[in-house]
């Protein structure tokens, strides 16, 4: 049996992936007089008078939501609430395995960003933090902004930045290794969604000054107007200099390549016009922009996929989760971008400097260490950057 | 320390009472690539093709979602969603305890109807029941109401409901012992909200011709107007022969008392007024009407409380669980009136014959066993009439 029909069986098997359990003892009349009436009154009476004691008395503090309503679900598109269920149930159990956060699936049924705006506002009293997922560009973003102006819990796109951390955290280690700085590096970025816009601004963040973002039609530019809002934000950010092209054009002499696209958009020329040492991340799923291995004959230095059958695999588990266990240690409001960036350096430095290697630029995800290690760092920033309420 | 003391610290040490775990193993790669990308595309593949496939590979089939908005949380009134939290968990592991059912808290932050009906309507779709609980009458009724209408799968309000069901099943029992005839007696309930209304409708169902209902202004009455359209219906129920005057007045000569009212608001005068052998639930939480030694000193024969430190404990888990146990396994749905009393049946035939007494007409809150039987009873019911989509 191949992947597909094996995960079939176990979603089959098992009738899903998540169990709600009690963390306390239900079995004696004492215990349920604790658990229940008339002992659970006390830690209500306790929270009504200081509300601040839901994340003392409740779950609330390591419990996230994990929203989605169905419209962009991995690489299978719009399939609706009830077919992404199976992926948020996933998401959730990554959340326990490597954090130990708590973590449950809200599938909403309407596409209508006011309609899930409203609803997460709703039930938001039993969660600590809200991750966003698989909504589809450009109302993910605007769906995320305006439920962090609404929310006093963190609120966090992680196909937007849990990408972009982990792309930043690759490309920080590449550059390393090929002797570039990234204030320099001439970057491409093929994909004009919500994951395109995030990354270019974490790279902006972290220093890059000359990025191209090109969709279908070619290099995005400001000076004409774009097919949404979102793409409009991405040309005021990038391509300075308003060159025109297509992808092709924009590849030649280019340091570095990141596409958050589509199966073969990249082609070996296009990697052979690229700068020396080039960089390439071709993290289409699950069908990468180019194979590794065209890439590397044709000339990179140095490739990343979101494959984890292939060397140096860009994936978001090695961010989110500890993203959050920190943000909930430090009862943070938000997720801002001091705590994402000390979440790439925190992943980046997990590469020890010497085993840094063109097939080693990010660790493994199912090392158990990554977790901690940026929730530390995650933790720390939100202290520093005064989010956090502990 | 006291309950309350004890319960404080249990619900502080352990940061609330429910975790939310995998069912699957995610130690591997080979793991990962089952339970998350690529192979979790698969069961959303299936799901998009068919949608009833959600009950097959999601946990949708085996949870239920407990809705509050802590508008009428315990006794202790509208404490709001965040301090209606620890209950909300509480439910949650008692229906894993009792019925393997698992079950998430959703604290809604509106106490606006409508609000709280889209809520629910946009979250419906990773559960496969609805338990509303601890919303103030008559804003509950409407709630339930508008749910079971809108959505494809059981919408049950507890503090309604179970609360009917347990007592008719204890009051079957009751009836037993004093050999009198559910058709004949006269029955007193005091409390004309949400769950008097309840009990009133399922007293009848069950045979019951002489009601009489009364709140804190003496016997409703349908030749006068109440106080919402909820005691409009309760006195359009009860009350055929058009009687005025106080619960003194309506006590005398009655066969049952049921209170779901206040500490105190039966005195022994009233109970003493009663008939032969009167059976006396005195069932408001945490003080009853009436102690039951008081009671039973001033005559009554048999008398149950919602309390576990005294005989009768005439307490809702004794129905929830199996009753959505059996629902979610029949793919109920509704939960309907056949369900219901199949439920009542069940649980009353849960004392055997030759142990019914004054002191044990219920079955103990902690028999493991009542979830199954209840379960088994309602699926039957929801097969034969008709609901079960399996």
């Amino acid at each position: 049996m191949n992947y597909y029909e094996r995960a079939l069986m176990l979603h089959k098997e098992n009738k899903g992936k998540i169990e709600v359990i009690s963390k306390v003892s239900v079995k004696s009349k004492d215990d349920l007089s604790l658990a229940y009436t008339p002992g659970v009154a006390e830690p209500c009476r306790a929270i009504a008078a200081n509300p601040d004691d839901v994340y003392t008395y409740t779950t609330k503090g390591n419990m996230v939501a994990v929203v989605s309503d169905g419209s962009a679900v991995l690489g299978l598109g719009n399939i609706g609430a009830k077919a992404a269920i199976p992926v948020m149930e996933g998401k959730a159990i990554l959340f326990k395995t490597f954090a130990g956060v708590d973590a449950f699936p809200i599938c909403v049924e309407s596409q209508d960003v006011e309609t899930i705006v409203n609803t997460v506002v709703q039930i938001a009293p039993v969660f600590g933090g809200i991750n966003l997922e698989d909504i589809s560009s450009p109302r993910c973003v605007e769906v995320e902004r305006r439920l962090k102006s609404l929310l006093d819990i963190p609120v966090f796109h992680d196909d937007q930045h849990g990408t972009a951390i982990v792309v930043c955290a690759a490309l920080h280690n590449a550059l390393k290794i090929v002797n570039k700085n990234i204030d320099t590096v001439k970057i491409v970025i093929n994909g004009a969604g919500s994951a395109g816009n995030a990354i270019a601004r974490m790279l902006i963040d972290i220093g890059a000054k000359n990025i191209l973002s090109c969709d279908r039609k070619g290099i995005l530019n400001r000076s004409t107007s774009q097919k949404n809002w979102v793409q409009d934000e991405i040309a005021q950010l990038t391509n300075t200099q308003l060159i025109t092209g297509s992808l092709t054009d924009a590849m030649v002499d280019a340091d570095v390549f990141i596409g958050v696209s589509s199966k073969d958009a990249v082609t070996q020329d296009m990697v052979r016009s690229m700068g020396k040492d080039a960089i390439v991340f071709a993290m289409a799923n699950p069908d990468p922009e180019i194979m590794p291995d065209l890439a590397l004959e044709a000339g990179a230095k140095i490739v990343g996929t979101g494959r984890s059958d292939f060397a140096n695999q860009i994936n978001n588990v090695l961010a989110f989760p500890g993203i959050f266990r920190g943000a909930l240690d430090a009862r943070a409001s938000d997720i801002n971008e001091a705590m994402k960036i000390a979440a790439v350096y925190a992943i980046a430095g997990l590469v020890h400097p010497d085993k840094l290697s063109p097939t080693y630029i990010i660790p493994s995800a199912l090392d158990q260490s990554i977790g901690e290690c940026v929730a530390k760092a995650v933790y720390d920033a939100a202290i520093e950057s005064g989010v956090s309420r502990i």
